[in-house]
This record gives structure tokens, C-alpha cells and sequence, in this order.
């Protein structure tokens, strides 16, 4: 094998399972190399990706260390992402009156979410968390891609207590924009008591689910470290959760005109 | 920038979005290269995928042709995916009683359900899908998965119609595990009537959930073309569905050994 070959597996091995850790041996065996000629195919691999803002890979020492991928969004693509975003979200026949609107075109777009899951990854990277939390049903792909990104286990609160998910804890919670007593319940198994979580939905307005699933999480001794959110509503500007990462900021609608403001978060640019 | 450089980035840029067609012209811009050496580029990246099988290029032929890659499964890693899946299944302690067992960390594991979706994604790659669809919850993220490495939208059908779907349509239908009659409701502005889908879910036991799937897509005049579950009961034999591509058949679970068969589809190897 080429020198060529050799880091264009790299690429393709280390990219598909983001932020795993794979040893050195693991590429000696695979192209039958030398490790002083795997570790020239990793710098050289570092290099262009980092060129190229691709992603990083990061060496990790130790006896269990070996190397990893970082996926990273360039700033110019979350720049093209986000004015897609922005641009499909005000296309005027998503409103539905009553202050809802119709987006699960946009949340379970795998592209979309995936290039959404690389910001957030990338934001809450180093927060140390042990899981990706978040509550059904249109927060799932979002949520699962960051997950994937941080090679972390996905954890879904259920609204209903279901049969297959074994004994569950179950709360009430009070949904802000329906101003009614809600519920979800997260299977007893499914989390580690003491634990980290980062939080990802696709939706908040004033944060009742998303608070909702902090305290459920607080109930196993699991800590929230992040907040994610693709969009969060400006009003009411008091909300139930605070530091929340938003991708977009939507405006009031105007269900007259059929219009509302968007803006994208200038923090995913910091 | 040097060839391996180059070869690296269109692994890295083509693998992110399996199945979308870039021009070679994209890349011409994107490396300040020409054609003929882009095209060499290219024709080394699709030669070490292929003899690492690390996945697939594509030629496209015509004014919006291009490259594309598809994402495959080598036989070795499709083999070790179904092992790790059936060895995890089998932890005794995922019997709940009832016949129902707890699945839910393996359906929210970011890795194994992108294993699975890249076998779905093989498996159903020439049937000319416009879509992919599944029913909430825990058949979404391989769906997702699955979505994303054919380049498709994902289509989620709902339990209950919720405001935010806007118009729906909703059918009940009879649940073949607890004989009860169920509901479940689809956007109309979900999918596109006179289409293609392929269904994807986690789990069929008589098949009641999928065939629901399929009718309530057959109201939207779309067309099943191609059906796949993680996990298949054999028993009952008689489905309410055919052809279906089941990645593990599961035997009957024996509750007081808390034990049960299962058996890799050799259908995945063929």
C-alpha cells in the first residue's frame, strides 16, 4: 500500500466513528505497516484535515490511548447550514396558527441535523459529559447525530411509561406553551446514577420539556452540563432552563402576514 | 496540495453525505486543481475504498452527473455487527415478562444503528425509494441512519396526530402483540403522493405495526418497495407483511431461563 492509500483509510475508518479511540496497532495490522510508517500516515492525515477544516484527529497517551477524529464543521460550512436553515424555516406555509408551525421536514432532514449535530458536538466537547439526553419524538435524530459525533450513548425520555422500557421513573411536568400538566418517564436502566448529560431537542419555547428532562435526570443523580437547542422561540424571555445553546432565534409570528424573525446565534461563530 | 492530500479530502467530503452527487468541478474549485488531475484523484480514492472495502464510488454520467460515494459494509464488519448485536440481546437480563424485552440502549446506539443502517442501505439501494419511513420511537434512529446513507428524507408516521404535524391522515390499525386497536396519523405534508418507500423498523413480531406503516402510506398513494427490521420473532410464521429483510431472527423467549434463540439472517451475506 501507497502512502496515499494508507491515510485515505485513515480518513474514512477514524471519520465514520467519530471521537472513538482506535490504537496505533489497530492500523499496523490492518495495512501490514511499520508504526513508525502509521505514524507518519497520521500526521500527514492531521495535517490535511486541519488544512482543510475538516476535522482534527487527536492523539491520546497512555496504554489505552491510540487516536481519535474530532469532527469539526468549518465555519463556513455552519454559515451555509444556518442560512439554509434559516431560509427554509421561513418559508411562509410552515405556520399553523396557534403559534405552532411545521418543522419535522427540517428535524428529520439527516444532512440538516447532522451539520447541526457538528456544532453542538463541538460546543459542548469538552463539558464531559457520559450521555446525550433527550425526549421524544422530533429531538431524536438531532439529538442521536450529536450523540454519534461525541461517541457517546443516546438516552430518550419517553412521554409514556411503555411496557418494553422495564420499570421507569415517571414526572409531571408543566408544558409552557400548553400551560398543562404533563408527563415523562425515562426507563430505570437507561441512565448511570451520578453521571453527566448533555440536553439536545429541537424545539424550546419556554423550556418546560427540556426543564422536564433535567429534573427526570436529576431524579437518577444525573447532572445536566449542556443545553442544546435548533431553535429556540425569543418570548417569553424568561425561561425555565438556563445557559441554553440555540443554533436560531425565532421571533414572534404573525399569523396575519404569515411572518416571523429569524436570527442565527452569532455564539456558534465564537 | 499534494495527491494524498487531495485523495483524503474527497474521502472525507464524499463519506459525510453518502449517496449525493458532487460535481467534479466542486472539487476542482475546492483544491484550485484541474479536471485531469482531479479525476486522478478520484480514480485513486474509488480503487483503495474499493480494495479496503471501505465503500464505493460512483460515476454519474450526464450535464448534472458528478461522483458519489455509497457506503458499504465489508462482509468481515457486517459479520462482527451482527455478532456484537446478537451477543448483547442475549444478556438474560433484557426479559421483562410478557414476551417483551428491553432493546433500547442497542436501538439508541449511535454505532451498532449505523452498522445496520449501512446493511439496510446496501440491501435496498436499487429499489428506487423516494423516502424512508418508520413509526416512533425506537425504530428512528436506524431509519435515520438509514435515510442519510441513501441520501433520502426520513418520514416519521406518529402515534397520535399532533398540532405541530399539521393536516393528518390517521388509520387504526390492529397491534398483532396486544390485539388492541391502535392509531397512527401522517402529516400530509410528509410525503409526496406516487412515490417510493422503503420501511424501516426495530422490531416485528405478527407485523402489525409495519403493515400499518404501509397502508397509511398506500392512503398517500405511495408505494412500499422495500421493508427491514433489526429484529424479527419467527413465530407467528404468518406475517402481516412480505418480503421482509430482518437483520436477527429471535426464537421464542423461555421466561423461566430467561433464554431465547436467535439466529444472524444469512440473507445479509448472500
Amino acid at each position: 500500500m501507497k502512502r496515499t492509500d494508507r491515510v485515505g483509510a485513515i480518513i474514512r475508518i477514524l471519520s465514520q466513528h467519530p471521537n472513538k479511540v482506535y490504537s496505533l496497532s489497530y492500523f499496523c495490522d490492518l495495512f501490514g505497516a511499520a508504526k513508525s510508517s502509521v505514524s507518519e500516515d497520521v500526521a500527514a492525515a492531521r495535517d490535511l484535515l486541519e488544512r482543510m477544516e475538516l476535522g482534527r484527529i487527536e492523539t491520546i497517551a497512555g496504554a489505552k490511548g491510540g487516536i481519535r477524529f474530532i469532527s469539526k464543521i468549518s465555519r463556513k460550512d455552519a454559515d451555509m447550514l444556518l442560512k439554509e436553515l434559516k431560509e427554509r424555516l421561513s418559508e411562509g406555509n410552515r405556520i399553523l396558527g396557534g403559534g405552532f408551525f411545521y418543522t419535522s421536514d427540517l428535524m428529520f432532514d439527516s444532512n440538516l441535523v447532522q451539520g447541526a449535530a457538528q456544532i453542538f458536538a463541538d460546543y459542548f466537547l469538552d463539558k464531559g459529559a457520559d450521555c446525550v439526553a433527550t425526549i421524544e419524538t422530533k429531538g431524536i435524530p438531532v439529538a442521536l447525530m450529536t450523540s454519534h459525533m461525541l461517541n457517546l450513548p443516546l438516552v430518550v425520555v419517553r412521554r409514556e411509561s411503555k411496557v418494553s422500557e422495564g420499570s421507569t421513573v415517571s414526572i409531571n411536568y408543566i408544558s409552557g406553551s400548553s400551560d398543562r400538566i404533563q408527563k415523562m418517564s425515562l426507563s430505570k436502566r437507561a441512565v448511570t446514577p451520578g453521571s453527566k448529560a448533555i440536553i439536545i431537542d429541537d424545539f424550546m419555547r419556554a423550556g418546560g420539556s427540556v426543564r422536564g428532562v433535567q429534573d427526570i435526570l436529576a431524579e437518577f443523580d444525573v447532572e445536566t452540563v449542556g443545553i442544546g437547542v435548533l431553535i429556540a422561540s425569543k418570548k417569553p424571555e424568561k425561561k425555565k432552563v438556563e445557559n441554553v445553546f440555540p443554533l436560531i432565534y425565532m421571533g414572534e409570528v404573525d399569523e396575519e402576514t404569515k411572518t416571523f424573525d429569524l436570527a442565527i446565534n452569532s455564539d456558534v461563530f465564537r
